[in-house]
């Protein structure tokens, strides 16, 4: 029986996959396209798997589990994905056809929550048995590390704080309620304000009438006006966002990726700046919201597909001492 | 060495103690007068153990461990009290004092901690493992069992959710913010806000020009337009407030109580008429509030005692366990 892990994250466009063994050595990678429809998920997943096996020079027959970190609301139990929005699966059983192609057993975990798993076993947020990992993308979500371990809820529904409505007014939601956080926040939504403004007539130097996220925050590194505009807002909700994780949760740390938060200074200094305010305004503000509070995720820190390696770690652990393995 | 235990919360306005077995069962009670300056909070919670003890026929010597619940920010560790608002304290070493003068060791925790624990171990909000006790009275604040254990933060801050800023333009809370949630659906914050309609000259049947917060649902249930007003948007807010508790930890109930939550049918029916309306709107609706995540807690549950209780018989066992005892 192998003695190597596999983790792979499922993203949006790619598909990132690591070998490594139990202790969490790293022998091989690689990174493969994805966007498939459900019926190649498997396919996709499994070539990205062969890829990073290739790099290890090793073969399935070393692994002992796969761990799967997928864009969806994820059903632990069944290794099912019940609406993985961004690769458009509704209900898909992902674990039951990959272990038939793998002939390894695989788990699958949301995948906000697999980063959240992988950022506390990488040291990425230094020592704390506190945090919260607030993926700004396509949606917005929380994945929480709480007393050192995975806090997933009663329904696996914990984090889902992209919903809460941050202004009753705002922008229709995909989930059927009006200004959601992530109707502010995320990729699409900043796209959607800055066209709005720019259909609303306000003057602006971005030549796209609908401008992509990255050319809004290119814009306000420009110093756009218009561009600049959306940011600050972005930015104040993000900075409301992470004080009230720190508040629901009292984690240590919130570190923020996801695709928005690929844009850099221009994201980040921003939301600083909100902070320093915030903890300015309070007595609680220095209790709650500590300098080291707020952080970015390093886009090249693979946190994703390091959680995933976590989670089959945790299994290979728990088949050993059930003796499944 | 006793076998008994006492369980004390300690409120705004009265002192509730409990005598019972370190299983459980009630021997004696008492309730006295609170409201008390810091240096007067031990002979109070003294006289209020001293009275249940007398309704037990037991005295100090039965006694293993006395846990007492206080409306105030708890060094767990320490035993003291850092700002403990309603009752006047700023930072009150509580165990060491009542350690002395009882003679007993003793365990210092925050009130709406102690409720969430009593409600969850009397059953009161069902088997669930995964609950909320949103707490609306002077302040708001939320207790936590999360996993079928109480839930307290990297500092024991967790579930201050009463300063999460609901309106950046509301009023002014004694945080140093404005529009928290707090000041919206706290006891004084309904008084306030009718008070600002009627000094706003708008038309009601409430007779003073202060109204108080009973006042206001009095009125309500009468049908004065003003205050329905007034109790409708705290309803919605707390409908707000009970999906945030939701969405960020996917608890299956959350049980409402404190002071405003005793005006009865005038507080609930509206809040889960809301309830009703969130759920309708979208599909996650009916994943996130099935028709029974809400439950007023009752006004005779005596949940902080009997919270403060189960603090104390753990504190038996962990001393059992390293033989303190």
């Amino acid at each position: 029986m192998g003695d190597m892990v596999v983790g792979v994250d499922v993203g949006g466009t790619k598909i990132a996959a690591l070998v490594t063994t139990v202790d969490g050595r790293l022998l091989g990678q690689s990174v493969g396209p994805s966007g498939v429809a459900a019926d190649m998920a498997v396919a996709a997943i499994a070539a990205a798997i062969d890829a990073a096996l290739v790099d290890a020079r090793r073969t399935l027959d070393d692994v002992a589990v796969v761990g799967v970190g997928v864009p969806g609301r994820v059903d632990l139990d069944r290794g099912r994905v019940a609406m993985a929005v961004n690769l458009g699966w509704v209900d898909v059983d992902l674990r039951g056809p990959l272990e038939a192609r793998l002939g390894r057993p695989c788990v699958v975990e949301n995948d906000v929550r697999a980063a959240a798993v992988g950022i506390h076993q990488r040291g990425i947020a230094g020592g704390t048995t506190h945090l919260a990992y607030l993926a700004v993308g396509t949606g917005v979500a929380a994945g929480l590390i709480l007393d050192g371990h995975l806090y997933r809820g009663q329904r696996g529904l914990a984090g889902e704080i992209g919903h809460v409505v941050v202004d009753p007014d705002g922008p229709a939601c995909a989930c059927g309620q009006r200004g959601c956080l992530e109707t502010f926040v995320s990729g699409p939504g900043i796209a959607r304000r800055a066209a709005a403004e720019i259909a609303d007539g306000v003057a602006t130097s971005m030549a796209s009438r609908e401008p992509t996220t990255e050319d809004v925050f290119s814009a306000a590194r420009s110093g756009d006006a218009l561009a600049l505009a959306v940011v600050r807002d972005v930015a104040q909700r993000l900075a409301w966002a992470i004080r009230l994780l720190v508040m629901a949760y009292d984690v240590g740390r919130v570190v923020v990726g996801g695709g928005v938060s690929h844009a850099g200074a221009a994201f980040s200094d921003p939301i600083r700046a909100e902070l320093d305010r915030l903890r300015d305004v309070t007595g609680m503000g220095r209790d709650f919201l500590p300098s080291d509070v707020f952080q970015v995720l390093p886009v090249d820190a693979d946190a994703g597909a390091w959680g995933a390696v976590t989670i089959a770690c945790t299994e290979v652990e728990r088949r050993r001492a059930s003796a499944l393995l």
